[in-house]
């Protein structure tokens, strides 16, 4: 099982200090959608690759359309993984998945705001994507949305490898590992505290217990 | 009736070079999404900006959560007008909109992949959204599919000013002015052009007359 690392800042700078606090206990480092917005992957993944060369790098592209030329963009300025969002057109997961076929590199379907999460799970399966993402967004954990339903619904179905994001804390974690994901995403929770370095590792120890 | 030229390239130069030469027949500079995914809007809106401070800029954040946190982050930069998912939470419309109100700028709804167009556009009408985007993504253009249909429904039912977008040539546009949508939205039919200011020109003239 492995940790992600959301940065949900919008500064390189920030971003870069989170990233050097909690090196030992994050597997991926996730560039989220608003700091790439904001600052450009093209300004990001070098920046990060020089100074953390063997992290792997998810590119939270959320892409809704042009599947392949957003994900070929993604992979040629440097990323391990990126994201395509559920809601898209199916040929627009299908030409992020090619653009993964194509570099060996790997897609995630966000699932956020999916209504029917089982027809659509069945659908990208058989596309043979990477990752499902399970994913309640900070809009809707606002309203008391939680992962935790939609991620054992999901699991009994399908047989792709899960990646689960959501307003996870130290106080759900075990839920969520209790679920076996392949990996579990994690933001604010690390980047908001006060100490980013010791959340991290408390998670981090969960999950090698759990 | 105006137009939007979509800036679908990934280079800053390029983008300037054809606002150049299309200057006086658009209304509207939008910044694409996969352009604003490579460089950011940090380099982009005031490059844009500096060179020519009078046009109207329209982020396509195409944004999918935290709706105020992006709408904000692009109305501070510089933007006049950011773009939501219609297929995102409503909370996340609500969030874009509240922002668009603090900054006195303006929100559009992207209706693409949305699959019930009638009913969204009541929901969104109600919000009281700026635009509504009925829009054909490049990935659906590929399979034969045209606003134009979408635009005759929704134009029907909703009092929301419209924008049109997916792939509108100069063979097209005709038919889309005939619906007297507020913003016709031109992409490849211009950036791609061996005369990108001849192809905006015909289409200002067009619109002059429709």
């Amino acid at each position: 099982m492995k940790l992600q690392l959301a940065l949900d800042m919008l500064d390189v700078n920030g971003a870069l200090s989170v990233i050097e606090h909690t090196f030992d206990y994050i597997d991926i480092v996730e560039l989220g959608t608003p700091l790439i917005k904001c600052v450009g992957l093209k300004n990001l993944i070098p920046e990060i690759k020089n100074n953390f060369p063997d992290k792997t790098i998810l590119a939270d592209l959320k892409t809704m359309d042009v599947g392949r030329y957003e994900s070929d963009m993604a992979f040629d300025l440097g990323a391990d993984i990126v994201t395509v969002l559920g809601t898209a057109d199916i040929a627009t997961i299908q030409g992020a998945k090619d653009s993964a076929v194509s570099h060996n590199k790997q897609v995630l379907v966000d699932m956020i705001a999916v209504k029917d999460l089982p027809a659509l799970a069945k659908k990208i399966e058989a596309i043979a994507v990477d990752y499902i993402g399970i994913h309640s967004g900070i809009d809707q954990q606002q309203q008391g949305m939680t992962p935790l339903k939609a991620l054992q619904s999901v699991r009994k179905i399908v047989q792709i490898p899960m990646a689960v994001a959501g307003g996870i804390t130290l106080d759900t974690i075990d839920s969520i590992i209790a679920e076996e994901p392949e990996t579990i995403i994690v933001g604010g929770a690390i980047t908001s505290s006060d100490s980013p370095a010791l959340v991290a590792k408390q998670m981090w120890e969960r999950i090698q217990i759990g």
